[in-house]
């Protein structure tokens, strides 16, 4: 394998793979990333026991203006590998493969001669039915990642709930996610028919997944695989692999009759939640109070050893019961922050019953819900 | 004490007096930030066992627009303090100590009450005669401290090298720094006459200093105490405790004929030390080695697991016997990242005698000597 290429725009693909190559695994290849070149372009690949990315730079892509002198592969090592192309002195910049597995990588006057390991031994990747196949845009995917991802649970103890669980079926996508404690759920219209399905991806896969499809004015392709996904756009492959078992029933968690009502800006809500949790965060059991009558509404902090918070909150409009409930302020921040600046509709059954979030000029296409709290 | 004041005016106070607090501290009362108000203005105060920082904030300062109702002081915890003010929803708040040195915050419909502690048991901050300063612009002294305070030790082994060393005497105050592998010193011609003295400051506390004093266009005043130091400015005193002990005599390591002197530019330097670093951090000696000759400057990095680099190196102007020199890059880094972007001349006598590095365009002002690694 021997090519010229830009420096910068082969340092964006490689940044692209290196969020699937952790320095930690105990498979040493899998410390490396995969270069293979053929004359259409090079391929990169990175991989953990997660998830897989493999980038693709064409050989007529213009920015990266590469010089193929001989097609091959290998693997290098990704940390020290992209320090490497980072500190190179010059634009562009040489690949050589030469004996057992050394390449040779100048620029400039800089010469730098390092160990690879054969490409032959890396895993491969899952082959892929292209049939199958549901388009979203990139960025409808990310607002669903966004919405949800952040109400997994972070506890081994139930693995199924560290994932978001994705249902395809009725031309809608659903995405749901609990930890038990709170949960997140949006569904989005789909134009076409599509084969249904019903996986469970991992957290922290969507996580990476939404980072490294960025911004882009794009849609992305989803297979599914025997235990894995695959979302995809013309660039780039994203592998995740899906957990296994059986995700709850939450559809029944969701109430449908309330007894009190009341509309939030998001903004104001999240600030004063912020100075609230201050005080409860001090607090054995992180907690604040709200307190709703029909002539005004609190929001009470509270730690015995440093001091307390009250504030009466600004508020839209507010009907049924007066009620007193206690909640986590830090599962109210998170939800706050997945609703954006907008106003949102809580309702509450009682003290002691989780209650629901929702954008006020939603269709519930879009909910939340926290469980409160018992105080006594 | 009650007092209203514009909130972001006295953030930056709050955050100046933080620097000096540490909540790690064995001395409760010191996890706090002590608030002194007078009818002149508020004064803010820190400390931990090495430093202490007092800023006073005029009742004159229009951006502060305070209201003094009742004088008073106490003391506040001031990492969860400054979450408060920097949460509260208006552009004013206003401080009230009440009964049991309970201070209630209020803006806005937020209220905090909040448990503070008895300003008289604050320690006191030690009293300075007002003879003897000495008036250096900030400037200066923040360039003396850039240039020196890297070079110090970061072991305790021998606690005064943790410090730097600074002597004034005639007409000169010279600043030196050394951890016994590298050492860096700046002379600075003084104006007038002063009092000479001869004293070591803590490294931490110099650069605690350099961060406070930030980019103001002022001067510092100096006052040496006892075992302390002053830096006082208009509006701010930063006082550190000095190292108690003999600092070795430097001025004897610095050699004065050399048989191999070369003329580098800085930056591209740097740029290639940091690429030969690369390999030599994977490798377990950390040492570079550089070849000169009248033809050819080599610079090479090496680590038998991962690679080696090489590199052809520019230079100004060589001179001299032929040399092969290996050192610590970081020790070069550091040294090189002092001088900025210039042209240093690096002097050597032997592969292990230390080599000097200054100014092209220096005067004897500011040196710096690294020690070399032997190989054989």
């Amino acid at each position: 394998m021997k090519l010229t290429l830009h420096r910068s725009t082969f340092m964006q693909e490689l940044q692209k793979v290196q969020r699937a190559i952790s320095s930690k695994t105990t498979i040493p290849i899998l410390t490396g990333v995969k270069l293979s070149l053929n004359h259409s372009g090079l391929t990169l690949t990175g991989s953990n026991a997660d998830i897989s990315i493999e980038t693709f730079l064409s050989v007529e892509n213009e920015k990266a203006q590469m010089t193929i002198e001989q097609t091959g592969a290998i693997v290098l090592q990704a940390r020290f590998f992209s320090e490497i192309i980072k500190r190179l002195p010059e634009d562009f910049f040489t690949m050589n493969v030469i004996e057992n597995n050394q390449v040779e990588i100048t620029s400039g006057k800089a010469s730098f001669t390092v160990n690879g390991l054969d490409a032959d031994n890396y895993p491969h990747l899952p082959v892929v039915e292209t049939t199958n196949q549901l388009a979203v845009p990139i960025q409808i995917l990310n607002q669903l990642i966004n919405e949800t991802v952040f109400a997994v649970s972070q506890h081994e103890s139930r693995p199924i709930l560290t994932g978001v669980h994705m249902v395809l079926k009725e031309q809608q996508l659903l995405a749901v996610a609990t930890d038990s404690h709170r949960l997140s759920q949006r569904v989005i219209p789909l134009g076409a028919e599509h084969d249904q399905f019903d996986i469970v991806i991992p957290g922290k896969s969507l996580i990476e997944l939404s980072r490294s499809l960025g911004e882009l004015d794009e849609s992305v392709e989803i297979s599914i695989m025997e235990n894995q996904v695959l979302f995809e756009t013309p660039t780039t492959k994203f592998y995740s692999r899906l957990l296994e078992g059986t995700y709850p029933d939450t559809n029944r968690l969701i109430p449908n009759s309330f007894n009190t009502e009341i509309e939030f800006s998001v903004r104001s809500l999240q600030a004063a939640i912020e100075r609230a949790s201050l005080l409860s965060h001090e607090g054995r059991n992180n907690i604040v109070k709200l307190s709703i009558t029909a002539s005004e509404v609190v929001l009470y902090g509270n730690s015995p050893e440093v001091g307390r918070v009250e504030e009466v909150l600004s508020y839209e409009k507010v009907s049924g019961d007066p009620l007193e409930i206690s909640f986590n302020p830090d599962y109210m921040k998170k939800a706050l922050q997945a609703f954006g600046d907008t106003s949102i509709s809580v309702r509450f059954i009682s003290a002691i019953r989780p209650f629901t979030l929702e954008p006020t000029e939603g269709n519930g296409a879009f909910i939340q819900l926290i469980t409160p709290v018992r105080t006594n």
